[in-house]
């Protein structure tokens, strides 16, 4: 399912493997052109000198999850994949691995927005969280979430109602869902185009320790993050920095102020996210008019398209010459947050193409 | 009641009852120092040259209102006099007379926070009116609002319930209670040491054109104004854009999203408005720490006192020359809503004494 070499993909899922407070430094050594079996032994030696067997260990684990995945059809994405999501691709700790059950295409569809809150949510923050999602779905948004009881899974049920596609990112393997009572919920997003990802190998359990991380991939992958009825401790706080840090746009939901669910939500209204009361909303803030793709295709055979301006994201690139989304924002003078959609509609328009990493080609 | 001259008193009686548009002119005139019957003729012969009979009709209401107000205690409290509401009268149209039932003292008190939000309210905005108002005015805030029903009403009930001083500005005269099923709550709001008050004489009854006009006295005697579950097209927005014009704070407190009861509230979020979950949420933009004016008496013994530099608000002023608010603002560079609890404190310091018409001098 990937197009890497299997000697590297050996070598991704033996990262995949390593603690993932390690995957900053991971990223900006693949980044820099290191092949991903050095960064692995490279690593190990500086952080692990004193147990010699882990590297044993850890090659054995990772030969034994690529069989796995094989046998169980659990598709592997790897950072320099071009079907890697470039949105993903653009943090700066993005998985060198994805474990992916369901539709890669999923991953990479567009915009995407992440949908995340309380677990122990109230019946209004279920209803708003599955409203949300469908009626983003119906127009083609692709909803991500983290398949947890509450306002995740709400969302991923809303999503599915309307027909949409959702994509559900774990702390565990894909193979391992938790809660354990949302696996027919997992089914069913694969069963619709959607897919259940995970940057933990598969036969990894759940763990407290994990879900923080997972939150990064949830904000990485999306254009905008929603917040539905986040306590003051909520995870989905977490969720949203991480939002905030990778310059995606942080939105939430006002609620009840009498019972204490909303306050982490209403916390971020205060510091400036943007208020949803409705789909429009989120769309608005996405700056995207849906449908717009097919506009975009219509638009290119017009006779008067040969007249206009050089684009300012296009003129920055050179045909054969790949840049990723930071060397871009740098010549653009654009954020990633901007940049984003634009290449997916110059990419549409068959202008740009990717060209793995998170980079992007002119043609 | 009033400290106003009897002929004073009729001219400003004879004002209250011109059409309520006409009270941005007559403030202007009062302003610049006509004295109230040169407005009122004046205005007549401007306006109403093709009715000469209605100078004696008007004359005439004003004098029966007088002698109703007096034999009923109807409090009168003239634009001119020191308790007049500094805060009101720093507005561009401060009505020229109120009519008071109850405490004049309530209507100075300070700080005043304004509540204000849908009649047909849900439990949790009366709830939520209720709970705010009681804290508020547990820690000495004065409430005011418009005894509608709903919000309104429910903010007066949580003021006196926590033993505080609350309100009412009514659009009808004082005597008219509306809702009628009210009554028992103006009489409990003027037993507790509040008032209810008006810009229409006695005997007005009430009109849905007075209510708007009502709303800029509700924002006028506030430093902030709270609005509660309101919907697109209440007149609580109406109170905020007052408020607003008058460079009042505007906050507002959140709600569900799916009855459309609270789009308006949302949409003053939207627009820049301070999200209120709690009465803490509503001290802090008062920039006011209640308990604030002891601490500043006990403060004025302190030897270190002479060292401080001149205040900046004091230095404006010279002994035995009044200065309005809008004269102050100007030499200060402050706004109203930063200058009035400024003034208010060196009040209480005993620096600085109302000299009426909304002015202040230097002692």
């Amino acid at each position: 399912m990937t197009s890497c070499a299997s000697a590297d993909l050996l070598a991704l899922a033996s990262l995949s493997l390593l603690p993932v407070s390690w995957v900053r430094l991971i990223a900006e050594r693949l980044r820099a052109g290191e092949a991903p079996a050095a960064v692995f032994a490279r690593l190990l030696a500086e952080r692990s000198a004193a147990d010699p067997d882990r590297f044993a260990w850890v090659a054995d684990r990772a030969r034994k999850a690529i069989a796995q995945a094989e046998a169980e059809a659990i598709g592997m994405l790897a950072w320099s994949d071009v079907a890697y999501p470039p949105a993903l691709a653009a943090i700066v700790d993005p998985p060198p691995l994805l474990w992916v059950r369901g539709s890669l295409d999923a991953l990479a569809a567009q915009p995407v927005v992440a949908i995340v809150g309380a677990r122990a949510a109230s019946a209004y923050g279920l209803a708003v969280s599955e409203r949300l999602a469908g009626d983003l779905a119906s127009r083609g948004v692709m909803i991500v979430s983290g398949l947890a009881r509450g306002v995740d899974s709400a969302a991923h049920r809303g999503a599915l109602a309307a027909g949409g596609v959702t994509v559900a990112v774990l702390g565990s393997g894909v193979d391992v869902l938790y809660p354990p009572e949302h696996a027919p919920l997992a089914r069913a997003i694969v069963a619709q185009q959607g897919a259940v990802a995970s940057e933990f190998v598969p036969g990894t359990p759940p763990n407290p320790a994990f879900f923080p991380q997972r939150n990064r991939i949830i904000s990485g992958l999306a254009r905008a993050v929603v917040v539905i009825e986040a306590g003051e401790k909520s995870g989905s706080l977490i969720t949203a920095r991480a939002a905030l840090e990778q310059g995606r746009d942080v939105l939430a939901v006002p609620g009840n102020v009498l019972t204490g669910r909303n306050r982490g939500a209403h916390g971020l209204l205060r510091d400036g996210a943007k208020i949803v009361e409705t789909a429009d909303d989120i769309l608005e803030e996405l700056n995207v008019s849906v449908g717009m793709n097919l506009a975009a295709v219509e638009g290119a055979s017009e006779p008067a398209k040969a007249a206009r301006p050089v684009d300012a994201v296009l003129g920055c690139l050179a045909p054969g010459e790949p840049c990723d989304l930071d060397e871009i924002a740098e010549r653009s003078g654009l954020s990633s947050a901007r940049l984003l959609p634009r290449l997916f509609e110059l990419e549409v328009q068959g202008l740009v193409r990717r060209a793995g990493g998170g980079r992007f080609v002119r043609n």
